[in-house]
């Protein structure tokens, strides 16, 4: 599969990915959908404008391309986006010379990515956070019950999951301010007001909802995938030590509430289709809303990476090097999305275009498999090596952390997410 | 204070209160702004066309009132919103004629409040719900954990709190199917997935946030009245079967998420000030952070009242009488709405134009202070009676919850919020 423009082999953004974004230039400000391919994103609100869509669902839906996200066009659901994915193929397909042949159209609808400012793909205006690596469940309650009570009784009958704060979910490339917040420095004393020390990436990914549920009905996890318009690197920045105090019983808020970074490109269900995979097999079974017939609990193998790169406040130069202190899947991710998306409207919550449903942190076996540092470190007990010679238990000031993830084809052709990036600024003064 | 619309002296609506709404009409269905007086419906969108707010910032934020919800309203801040009360407290006085005799504006703009559908006053882009009433957390930990430990250690240092789901918040009037969900029957055996058979409502008030804070700021305790628009009741529906099973560790999910309803009036701080009152004193004091001076300690006399009247499925015909199962008042709250404020936004979580933030229950302490089923039933170890001689343990198909609250002036004049109302439908068949 080949593009008349021009994509570097180890690109993320294949004829085969098309991934969507909303993005701004600084010749016309105003945020719209894009598709990223190559290192050039395509402008819809151009290509739309100019009439080139023209299937039947499209056509009479132009001006889901006319807006500053992407929510009509989530919700306009499966066949819509069949449509647009088949016409982007065929318009970017090498011989077709529709869109490369247009001098004027091409000049204004393909803009060189190194000039597209990315905002938020959708007005995210539910954000739930799951609880769904087995690995990371196991660990954290390794660490705080023991090897005999790792996991809550309720693991594994449910997806655990609790609702996030969508207004602080930001695009990669925002820097995040470390939060102050109460943090209980010795048990039995009153706790402190202070910035925290013990801040934190979550590795996860997410999917973003396209159709969405009535209040009072239900999504069955044989139909949740089709309410799935594609997925995102999540990082859920935790200050630990306020979530350790804080938690209990309702569980994290300020901990969390400060910002969570999401990756500006989102990748569709069909793109991924080829990388797909068997999700592991659960034992007990699940109740039957929750029960996938074997075969079709399918996960993708996503490759995730974390890497820190120190800055001013790290010791190191602006210009440091970085070093990847994470390497994890989404394949072994024990609840499925489609089971995450029946769990929250079993009880008839309603899910709206634009929901942004996480994983929680992506964990895997193996000497890197940690996707958080609570892990990597073992709750602050162990530090990781950085390879300009300084260590790392929590992130310090001017770190930057960068989420990657990409499928690789047998070709070597990838369908990737690109990067979901952020920096650590120092906390404000004191409050 | 008295107006030349008649008002009824039990009116919760008097010329002193005029809260916000947004509502619509058979003949007029686009939703729209109101005012409530009286059994009237002031249209907010006929007066501004007509060009009856002439002060300096109404009349150049004249779209303001001009749209289907009021977050457009609640982001101009106090000036705006002071400007508006006294342009609306002059039109409707006694005595002022340029309403009241301008018979074609007035027969458009005064809506008879039986001919008013009411809808959420908001798009209510965040809901946060807190855990701030002592006698509520103190009853809920004798509950489960005894009378030596009821408060959890971080109670008295910070008010807890979590984010709820803004989606599945309705106003009131709207039914609310009870939800299935999985539910532990028996400790150590697999839980099964059922409807829930310990349905709740929950006593609650809770304000809509005016002008927010940008990300990575916060407000001042001193500051965050001013951020406040007006104020609500609330009825936080909890499913306790469901909560006890899922809540663990990350807090409640589908024990709540399936509705919240809010009643459709917003009752200004300006209303309520002449019904300020001392909240409770605090010890240990908090952090510096949570700190109001004494004498800036405020709550609001408010008198609450939850009432239960059976239906259908009650045992009792549709138009069973109603009982008062709670008398409870804000005036007790440990945590105030500052406090929340300053602490939802300590480590620069933004709050918007329209957020809604909830106290918890509101228990007192006395013979009907519970502000839940739960503790009114001790964990549902005794019964309620009710009037039609049946008894509730938890709700029933067919109960409609019935909350009411209001200030009562020494001339015996009410600032009220009306009625914050839902019936409990069966669940859906089985899924």
């Amino acid at each position: 599969m080949a593009s008349w423009v021009p994509v570097d082999p180890c690109s993320h953004f294949s004829l085969r990915n098309l991934p969507y974004g909303i993005f701004s230039t600084a010749a016309n400000p105003t945020p719209r959908p894009g598709v990223a391919i190559g290192a050039h994103v395509l402008d819809l609100a151009a290509l739309s404008s100019a009439g080139l869509f023209s299937g039947p669902l499209l056509s009479s839906q132009a001006q889901s391309f006319q807006q500053t996200t992407l929510n009509s066009f989530m919700a306009l659901g499966r066949p819509a986006w069949m449509e647009a994915r088949q016409s982007l193929q065929r318009l970017l397909a090498a011989g077709e010379g529709a869109l490369r042949d247009n001098a004027e159209l091409r000049e204004r609808a393909l803009v060189p990515m190194h000039d597209a400012a990315m905002h938020l793909p959708a007005a995210i205006g539910g954000y739930t956070d799951f609880y769904c690596s087995r690995e990371h469940a196991t660990n954290v309650g390794i660490m705080f019950r023991g090897k005999d009570n790792a996991l809550q009784p309720n693991w594994l009958h449910l997806p655990v999951g609790y609702h996030g704060r969508a207004s602080s979910v930001v695009v990669s490339g925002t820097p995040v301010r470390r939060p102050w917040g109460q943090v209980l420095r010795q048990a039995g004393h009153p706790p402190a007001f202070q910035p925290s020390s013990q801040l934190d990436f979550e590795l996860e990914m997410g999917c973003l909802v396209g159709p969405g549920n009535e209040l009072g009905s239900c999504l069955s996890v044989g139909s949740a995938a089709d309410h799935i318009f594609g997925y995102v690197l999540v990082n859920d920045w935790s200050a630990r030590d306020i979530q350790k105090w804080e938690y209990v019983p309702l569980g994290p808020f300020n901990s969390k509430n400060f910002a969570t970074s999401i990756s500006p490109w989102v990748v569709t269900p069909d793109a991924l289709a080829p990388f797909e995979c068997e999700a592991p097999p659960q034992d007990p079974p699940p109740l039957p809303y929750l029960q996938q017939p074997q075969g079709q609990r399918r996960n993708y193998d996503v490759r995730l990476e974390v890497a820190i790169q120190p800055g001013g406040g790290g010791g190191g130069g602006s210009d440091a090097s970085e070093t990847v202190v994470t390497r994890s899947n989404l394949r072994t991710l024990y609840w499925t999305l489609p089971q995450m998306m029946a769990h929250h409207t079993a009880g008839g919550c309603n899910l709206q275009p634009g929901d942004l449903i996480a994983t929680g942190t992506l964990s895997c076996e193996g000497a890197q498999g940690a996707g958080c540092l609570l892990e990597a470190t073992w709750n602050g007990s162990r530090a990781v090596q950085l390879s300009d010679g300084s260590e790392r238990h929590y992130l310090l000031d001017g770190d930057t952390v960068i989420m990657r993830g990409y499928c690789q084809a047998e070709d070597g052709q990838r369908v990737g997410f690109g990067e979901c990036r952020g920096m650590v600024l120092p906390a404000p003064a004191l409050r």
